[in-house]
């Protein structure tokens, strides 16, 4: 798979999934290099006037600035509480629509946007199907900056393999909170929900990458083709 | 009771688990008005040369400069990621030795601290006893700034009545980490475990004040003496 194929399944994703998108919602906006895909498609659909009266609460400060670029209008979580609809990426998904999150280490803001929404549509290419999460991605961990090492050795403890995600000038890349990220390794993960239970017990650990029982739907594009996946209720 | 009379309780039951302390001990240094009295007395066997080599992690800014003047030896948890001992205060204590903590704001890092002691002692006047958590004191819930409304409305959702802490000058009151603070007053609370569970699911929360079977240790300092609780195990 080139890299221009992967460029052009981001945008098929992003442009499916914003084909959901009607005038008059509340958006979350999530953050990512697909997620740039959907914030053009949406925007086009503003300046064509196939959608009005939209208001989007972005992820993070990056998909803030592009999304100002953009003309589309932003409000906070707390102008409104619960949002209609929210497009996002993610790292890996299994067959259960449960992802792993957090690569651009947005994921704190993410999951508590996830959380707010009626529906999360996921939009990937197809290289992030697995059917075991940790298979081909670590479980991102922001952490309190008083409780890595701590954290460091409780994730060492259950079986993980930590690195701490570095900034490219050498030190600890901190996120938009403060807080510094673990890449946790655990391979594949037989039981995501025991997992995200110990993670969410650790009061050190102010977010994790394990979104679980939150997408709705995911959008997958590939050389296939474009596959829509909806979670069995 | 007299407020000289907490002073007293809150005095005598913080010399009794400063009792506990040995030295080459590294120590969890707890918030509050209680917690100064332990720092006090720390600081005197130390200046006595009763106690050698200690070495104190404190849980807020507040404890750090009281401990700063009264000359005890601080550490960050990242330098000692395991702690011997903890002392500190609790808002309420029940029967199974569960705790409401957070009135000084301080919830975070004291949760922390705590999973990472090997054992934590609660120091507290008789006032804070109480066969339920919940009957005396609200629960105090740390979340991040961008949540705050969606959070109240969760915490509502719950059956909670909530209040966001103010600082004096009006403004919400920030903690240590940016966040604030919403007190959650559900009156007796039937099942904490469920509680904590709902809570530490909560992506927009970041902590919270109830602190389950972490106290190995209670003492209580009332009228009728002093009672020291252990936890059955």
């Amino acid at each position: 798979m080139s890299e221009s194929d992967v460029i052009r399944f981001k945008q098929q994703a992003a442009e499916r999934a914003v084909a959901f998108v009607s005038s008059g919602m509340t958006l979350g906006l999530g953050t990512g290099s697909t997620v740039r895909f959907a914030l053009e498609a949406i925007a086009r659909r503003l300046h064509q006037g196939d959608l009005e009266r939209i208001e989007g609460v972005p992820t993070s400060i990056q998909t803030e600035h592009r999304a100002r670029e953009l003309g589309i209008p932003l409000i906070t979580l707390n102008d409104r509480p619960m949002l209609d609809l929210t497009i996002d990426g993610a790292d890996e998904v299994d067959d259960d629509l449960n992802l792993i999150k957090g690569g651009g280490g947005a994921l704190l803001r993410e999951k508590i946007v996830a959380q707010a929404s009626s529906r999360n549509i996921i939009i990937v290419d197809h290289s992030k199907c697995s059917s075991r999460l940790g298979t081909h991605w670590p479980v991102p961990v922001e952490v309190h900056a008083t409780a890595w090492k701590g954290e460091t050795d409780f994730l060492a403890s259950i079986g993980g393999r930590i690195s701490m995600r570095m900034a490219p000038s050498g030190v600890p890349q901190k996120t938009d909170n403060g807080n510094v990220i673990l890449d946790a390794d655990f391979g594949p993960i037989a039981n995501p929900h025991d997992l995200n239970h110990q993670l969410n017990n650790r009061a050190g650990i102010m977010a994790h990458g394990l979104f679980l029982w939150l997408a709705a739907d995911v959008i997958v594009a590939g050389k296939d083709g474009i596959r829509h996946l909806t979670k069995n209720v």
